[in-house]
């Protein structure tokens, strides 16, 4: 089988190995696609090296087929279309009260144990979800991106007729905005990439360039002065952060998305002044997946332009290099059969 | 009679003036007691010479008696017990989404208009509340207070056997630290003024000096590695900013009740990554003002131990000049019929 390896220092290779057998509890899936995330670019380029066990394969944005089974796993056959909720919650104790999808313990599979961008990948079942055999599985591919969507238009108690501001139309963004449109919420995109604003606009979303048009403005026009309910912290840069508490009107919830590896600059006293609420937001839990999966088969939202590009396993390298060099695109997907 | 007026430049002069019949839809109170807030404070400052209309009556946290019904103002009688709930909200607009207590063009009454520091005060009759014939109107001077920390409580969600953290043990933290230990939650309140630690302590309350002990470490200690639910932010200082994201369990609430002028640095990353949430806080809606009269009127809490000083009306400069030399009083009311 053919597997790819992140070796440090933007350097992938394409290497030939052993298909294993699965382990007691695990199965082994035959990978159809995976998706390239922000992360293994961020992984790429070097920033997490002290957490990524170098050489490691990465990747978890995935759809495959059960290969092979092992002992003790029960509910499914060779041949069912899966995908993984990459989480490793093995570790959960009683002070995680309960969220175990963010337990202190967690291992995310992909960056913290092997990855999906190879042939064959082994996984402990516990990580699966069926899908439909009717099921896409290149639209498959975008599940665990679109729980995390999920998971956020659910953690923001988003209801249809409120107006919801998504903050960056990046792949996470955009998913966000469809889920959020799906609610039945008036939705708007604010993204400064103009080839980010046609594909949003493509989508049918109502987008604007914050750097043209005065969005606190645009907001209140569309609203009738009330400002955003929901706004979704997509972005992850200070503009946002500034833009977020101006945008929400009172008692408005922001979603914080992104993630801010130092600390930022934060209008508290907005928070105070409004009542705002700020809503941290991290993955996905199991209902958020089931949700996506119902999404993804019923396959009545735009998913299918979200993917800009699909390429062989073995091109990974010109993959992340064509990402560096042009961030318009949205999900490029690794093609791990052909 | 007598009135107080604030002219700027930290001065307060005593004046003798006429006493006014209220105007339609008014009442004229008898004010009973007046508690000097932080705000009053600020404002004799000079820090809210803008707002402030000077020369002006200030003082908002008081109780007092009917002394004069204006016309078509109905439910009332000369020598009812009442207190005012300051918040004029007679502008409140579609867009304020029926949130009067923090409309966009809400008026406070005592820093927007005329205040309570004087004999007799005339008040539009929507902002009473009426108290029972045996209510001790000292104590009642802390309502307008305790409904911030009600409200503070109520919107935190606080439940019975959640453990919640205290940043501040100024008065709003001490009666936010007693309304939640009242709900049943372990509270424990992290101090670092010495006096204030000794009388937190008298009050019955687990306090802490962070700079002297690790507070993360004395929370985990106390909630088997769980931290805190709920973290009330009322220090309105940086080190309570860094603080409040370290002590925050899984999925923790922090409410944001201190006031920052500025911007300032928070922990983002730590946000998404225990899908925290930050509620922002302010002043009270009707339900609190009315728990917080149920509270006072039962007088269960130890209520009479934050009033640690009673001043005539007539010493309000050498009263907030001492405020000013020993921050470490509570709560100090002004008599004003005395
Ligand atoms: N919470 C989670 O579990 C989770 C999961 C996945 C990703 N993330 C985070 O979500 C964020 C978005 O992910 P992504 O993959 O879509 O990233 P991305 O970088 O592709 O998208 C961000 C978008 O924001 C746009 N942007 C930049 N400045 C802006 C501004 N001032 N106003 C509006 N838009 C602006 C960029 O042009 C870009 O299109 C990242 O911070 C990522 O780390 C979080
Ligand atoms: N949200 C609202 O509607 C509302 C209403 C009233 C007051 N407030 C605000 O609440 C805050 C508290 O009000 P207050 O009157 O009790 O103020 P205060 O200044 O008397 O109390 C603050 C306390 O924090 C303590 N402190 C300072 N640094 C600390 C640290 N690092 N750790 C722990 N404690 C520390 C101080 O010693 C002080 O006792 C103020 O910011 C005030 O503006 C808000
Ligand atoms: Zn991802
Ligand atoms: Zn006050």
């Amino acid at each position: 089988m053919i597997a790819t390896q992140y070796k440090g220092d933007k350097t992938f290779s394409v290497i030939e190995k052993e298909i294993e057998a699965p382990a007691k509890g695990e199965v082994r899936i035959k990978v159809a696609y995976v998706g390239v995330c922000g992360t293994d670019v961020h992984i790429y380029h070097g920033m997490m090296d002290k957490r990524v066990n170098i050489p490691e394969t990465i990747g978890h944005e995935m759809s495959g087929t059960i290969d092979a089974i092992g002992e003790g796993v029960s509910g499914f056959k060779v041949g069912d279309k899966i995908v993984v909720r990459p989480l490793d919650d093995r570790k959960v104790k009683s002070s995680d009260k309960g969220f175990n999808h963010i337990c202190e313990e967690l291992k995310f599979i992909g960056i913290d144990s092997p990855g999906a961008m190879q042939q064959y990948w082994n996984v402990p079942a516990f990580t699966l979800h069926k899908l439909k055999e009717e099921t896409d599985l290149k639209l498959a591919a975008l599940i665990e991106p679109l729980s995390v969507a999920v998971h956020d238009v659910r953690m923001s108690e988003l209801k249809a007729g409120e107006t919801a501001v998504v903050l960056g139309g990046g792949p996470i963004g955009l998913l966000v905005a469809l889920v959020a449109k799906e609610k039945g919420a008036q939705v708007i995109v604010s993204e400064v990439n103009e080839t980010r604003i046609s594909k949003a606009k493509e989508l049918g979303l109502d987008t604007v360039n914050p750097i043209k048009t005065d969005l606190v403005d645009y907001v209140k026009s569309k609203t009738d002065d009330k400002r955003a309910d929901v706004v979704f912290e997509v972005a992850g840069v200070q503009p946002a952060l500034d833009i977020m508490t101006e945008v929400a009107g009172i008692r408005g919830r922001i979603v914080m998305v992104a993630i801010h590896g130092q600390k930022k600059e934060v209008d508290l006293f907005k928070f105070f002044w409004k009542e705002l609420k700020l809503i941290g937001a991290r993955v996905y839990e199991k209902e958020d997946y089931e949700q996506a999966i119902r999404l993804i088969t019923a396959n009545e939202l735009p998913f299918n332009e979200m993917i800009t590009d699909v390429q062989p396993l073995k091109n990974i390298q010109t993959v992340f290099e064509n990402i560096d060099k042009n961030p318009e695109g949205l999900k490029v997907l690794m093609d791990c059969q052909s």
